[in-house]
């Protein structure tokens, strides 16, 4: 039995204490100052009101103010910020944590820097000055899995990467139950990238299933080619980018999967669909205004920076690149096909 | 223009006149016994009963006993027999056509020997004494590819793969269509096998979709995590026997979207929907009854030759050895979750 600190009580990171309940930890869930309200309705009955299930009782909700507080003692920090909070949580959390508590990064993304260089948000985090000197070990988590489904306890199967394999089995037996199937991996970059452009390429490939939408009065079959195509295009331009930034190829096979999910069942399929009926970004945002879309942050990111690169062209990334050009440059959608 | 034979009127090999009508060639569509219904109805009025389409004004369709006259001045010899006719395409057809002539094939399988080796069909063939000392050229599409959606011109992906490139840039000018996209590639045995054996997998990332149908009255949230987990341990399984059999493992990307497809849209999605929801194999058969499975087949010989190999386990394929052992070993559901 450990005691597991959870930073952010988003969807993640509130599901992450399922699995960790049912391995008898004991776990403090603190709220970011956008989770406020969500800690208030914990506290009250432990009902989450985004994921609408009730909190194992093993939970501890608390505000940041808090933080100190629910830091003492704890065995493992896991980050459930999204990645435009981790300038926050280095600043605001792990300058409070000892290097001796391993950090767990629950954080979907990809930095880009000013020469092109992509990186995980693991690696990201020691580019903030005041962490580079720190020897924090910090992990991150990858794969498919859809959090309320966590919670129902359905079988999934996710990759559990960092830089020391021990660290990473110490910590596959403090989250794996029988439903949480865990694979430990070194390949950091590989399933970082992996985990963060699926969402980019969920939005290509649902573009197809808002084509098909917008054609259902004349035709009423489904596109299931079209999606295919944009899928092994997907695949073919992530396992592509893996290798330029130094990861092993078959991390490829979590992009798959997460691919796969994130289509059939997440929020950036959203916009996909939107853009594929022929809305304009700007309409499909303001359609979906109040989501939270990583999918918009990643296509900026990644092409930005293989705009920029020596060792690439963004001409290799055909669907990267259209999905840039919707986004960031008010282009129409036009799939490239000839280019695949 | 050219003069293209097809032999076999089921739903691909009669959708490949789409494209080939397109490219404004001659197109002689022969039917094999199985077909001889189909091309009566076609000979009526062009109207293909199983893809509900009528095909295009340019193929001529000829009952088999024309065969002799349909291959004379053939340019293109296409085989859309599937994977239990190859060796009466081999005895009857290949027996008659010169060395001269190209042959594409679309017949998606492995065959396996006693000694455990699975040959692609392209390769297959020359295992018939008959054809052993003749040097035809056999090249193979794989890919995402719904027939009736080919006839809908729909955009779509295909590898063409073979052993001679110039010979494969050829019949891709014959082929492609400004919908209809094709690479080429040598990797004969890694896109063969991945088309192959996703029929197999589909059957197994659809037990989730089963097992989900099967709770709807109790939960009507959809089991979209077991899902992907079923589809990475695909992906890994796949890539794992493409590395195996000499393939390279980027055909994977193909295994990859023609998995997805066959999940979303295709026939061997329906078995595994059967099984997941807790009936015999039998008894799912018995349902299926007058569908043609490629996929009971596949992971039959699959199966079969990985037990034989000493340089594999078959327990290093637990989603495949749990289907062969409820297809071929009376065995009831259990997914094997903790050896993925």
């Amino acid at each position: 039995m450990s005691i597991v600190t959870i930073v952010g009580a988003g969807m993640m990171g509130s599901a992450m204490s399922f699995p960790l309940a049912d391995n008898g930890h004991e776990i403090r869930l603190v709220g970011t100052p956008y989770d406020r309200k969500v800690i208030d309705r914990l506290r009250q009955d432990h009902f989450h009101p985004a994921l609408k299930v009730t909190l194992p009782e093993a939970v501890k909700p608390c505000q940041i103010e808090e933080l100190g507080t629910a830091l003492q003692g704890t065995e493992l920090l896991i980050s459930g910020v999204p990645s435009f909070g981790i300038d926050w949580f280095a600043g605001q959390v792990l300058s409070q944590t000892p290097d001796s508590v391993p950090v767990l990064s629950l954080t979907k993304g990809l930095e880009d820097e000013p020469d092109g260089t992509l990186l995980p948000i693991s690696k990201a985090y020691f580019k903030r000055p005041a962490l580079a000197s720190r020897h924090l070990s910090i992990s991150s988590i990858g794969g498919p899995c859809i959090s309320y489904e966590l919670c129902a306890r359905r079988h999934t199967t996710v990759a559990l990467c960092g830089d020391d394999l021990g660290q990473l089995e110490q910590l596959r037996t403090i989250l794996q139950t029988p439903y949480y199937h865990i694979r430990t991996t070194t390949d950091s970059m590989g399933i970082e990238c992996a985990v963060a452009m699926k969402n980019a390429y969920a939005v290509g490939v649902s573009l197809a299933i808002g084509i098909s939408e917008a054609h259902k009065n004349e035709d009423d079959t489904h596109w299931y080619n079209p999606q295919a195509a944009l899928f092994g295009q997907a695949m073919s331009e992530m396992m592509r980018l893996i290798k330029l930034l130094g990861g092993q190829p078959q991390s490829v096979i979590y992009a798959a999967s997460d691919l796969y999910v994130t289509i059939i069942g997440g929020r950036n399929r959203q916009l996909g669909l939107l853009l594929g009926e022929g809305l304009s970004f700007a309409e499909a945002q303001q359609r979906l205004a109040g989501v939270t879309l990583e999918s918009i942050s990643i296509i900026t990111r990644a092409a930005r920076a293989l705009r920029l690169r020596r060792d690439a062209s963004i001409n290799d990334f055909p669907l990267l690149r259209h999905l840039d050009e919707i986004i960031n440059r008010q282009a129409k959608l036009n799939i490239p096909w000839t280019e695949f």
